[in-house]
């Protein structure tokens, strides 16, 4: 196994989100799941965005988020997705590399354009997101760059990418090339209504052990295992799982390993301004902790950490360095 | 004269702002003045985004923001400018008419992609602009809608209209138009440097009666008389203009007319997070006073209270009811 030169590599759906602030009557007088990630169409997303209110793009996707906090805690970070050469695909390319991301995926040239997820924030910090994935659906097995992958110690997936057509061979392509070469395989669960569409291939992901660490939330957990109980679903993932973290919004997370759960609390909030990227953010710190051979309750707060930040602010990226951040909380030395 | 269709309606450059934080010494090391606006060609433009940090996209232009702003106050508002029918193009046409702004410009469908502005915010929230005009090079006499203009109780200008080679025809032709109509005409002087290229012709604007309402602040001010001294250059402006307002930050403006000059506070502000707009939406709330009939005082107390919204936040463009905040202060029932 050859020196690692990435902490984490992150493969994704390339995705601009298009955000803009809606009352709750909105959401229901556009029949949208409050909170969920709805997959849409172009006609759809051309509705949509005629309807919702003034906007502002920032650089998305849930996995993109993830890694671009990796990079901002000052580790290596890269990333494989598509996005078009259009303007937007342009700025998502721009952003991530300026957050300091290695990222080297050719742009489509064609067909559809880049993917925009249309995020509605209510007053209450929420996002309902509706994806039209455009040019992210044509991430093939081909785009996995296997040197890098080989070189990263945790490769880290999203399990959006069942959706497009081709992205489960690149990642199921990204995972064997990523134990072949003695690496971790990291997946999050994404959205409850992710689980339901694929619950047994990603059952079957983890009990397999094609993964090493699962992400979930807490209703995420629950669809996992069509289970009410939290408790009786996180003793079903401690049967299956190698490594798992849950998040729990206020209450934190838990830790599941086979030898035992352990809980470590949120941190205080003054004002949920806008909740996307909280759970794209935990599991930036997470797995930064863990490239950094912190132990799991240290790699947990520095989760928290992450998403406290994200929480603070319009957008899923961070606004100041996580580094300093987790320096100045006693993390990070 | 027929009854108004609008309070206010716009003429400026239709930009779409790329907005980054940046530290003092990146400014230094690409030799921007800090706080000015800087025009730039296409390569000067990816030079800039190559070197710049992530970005988010928000619509912009400065008579556009202002727009924005009055119809924010639940005024009528209309606004007329140049795109390209490009994603950032229908971006802007989307987010100013989802703000409530009519707008019909029609997009140009080939030549240079639409108008941005690449503002670099640094820690004490100022910001330094560089504009790319691309499509916004393309305003002509012809886009200007008469039955719009005459219809409108003020038209509004900004000396920004002087940069692109047709745009300031197209502003004489919407000043006669407005006047013939019995209408009035408002101009922003821009910025500092703005009037350093075009004075004498600002100065014949004003005092050819032109313009029968100036937006300035003091370094523009002081720019446009060659006057280091505040007063003497407040002197030069009432004996030139009919009515005038100079923004001072934090000393709050001046209201200069014929009959005097009164001094108005500025509202505290917590922090200065983003100092982009702020002139912008102090016209906003001036201009909004005046179409609703109040005493220059009461205007330039909604002006006062318009810039203290946006420059809290990210973006020049307000993110609250403007209508909403003034009916809280006291200033609207």
């Amino acid at each position: 196994m050859s020196a690692p030169r990435y902490d984490v590599l992150g493969i994704g759906n390339a995705i601009v989100d298009v955000l803009a602030r809606a009352e709750d009557d909105f959401l229901a007088q556009q029949q949208m799941h409050k909170g969920g990630m709805a997959l849409i169409d172009e006609a759809r997303a051309e509705q949509i965005y005629d309807a919702m209110g003034p906007a502002v793009e920032i650089s998305g996707g849930s996995a993109a988020n993830t890694i671009v906090g990796v990079a901002g805690f000052g580790a290596r970070a890269a990333f494989i997705g598509k996005v078009k050469d259009d303007q937007l695909g342009r700025a998502f390319i721009h952003d991530i590399r300026a957050a300091g991301v290695s990222f080297e995926t050719p742009p489509a040239f064609d067909g559809p354009s880049t993917a925009r997820c249309y995020v509605l924030v209510t007053p209450d910090g929420e996002r309902t997101m509706n994806t039209y994935l455009g040019a992210a659906q044509d991430l093939h097995p081909a785009d996995v760059d296997a040197d890098a992958v080989a070189a990263a110690k945790i490769t880290y997936l999203e399990g959006y990418l069942w959706d497009p057509p081709h992205a489960k061979e690149a990642f199921r392509k990204a995972a064997t090339i990523a134990h072949d070469a003695g690496r971790q395989v990291a997946l999050t669960l994404s959205d409850a209504f992710c689980v339901g569409r694929y619950r047994a291939e990603f059952l079957d992901l983890i009990r397999t052990g094609t993964v090493d660490l699962v992400f979930a939330n807490e209703t995420e957990l629950k669809s996992l295992y069509e289970a009410s109980d939290f408790d009786a679903a996180v003793t079903a993932l401690r049967a299956d799982a190698k490594l798992a973290v849950v998040t729990r919004s206020e209450k934190g997370c838990v830790v599941v390993t086979k030898q035992g759960v352990e809980a470590v609390p949120a941190m205080p909030i003054s004002k949920v301004v806008d909740a996307t990227g909280a759970g794209d953010l935990f599991a930036a710190g997470f797995m930064f902790g863990l490239a950094q051979g912190r132990d799991h309750r240290t790699a947990a707060r520095l989760g928290v950490m992450a998403a406290a930040e994200v929480i603070g602010h319009i957008g899923a990226r961070p606004e100041v360095s996580l580094k300093a951040l987790a320096q100045q909380s006693g993390l990070l030395s």
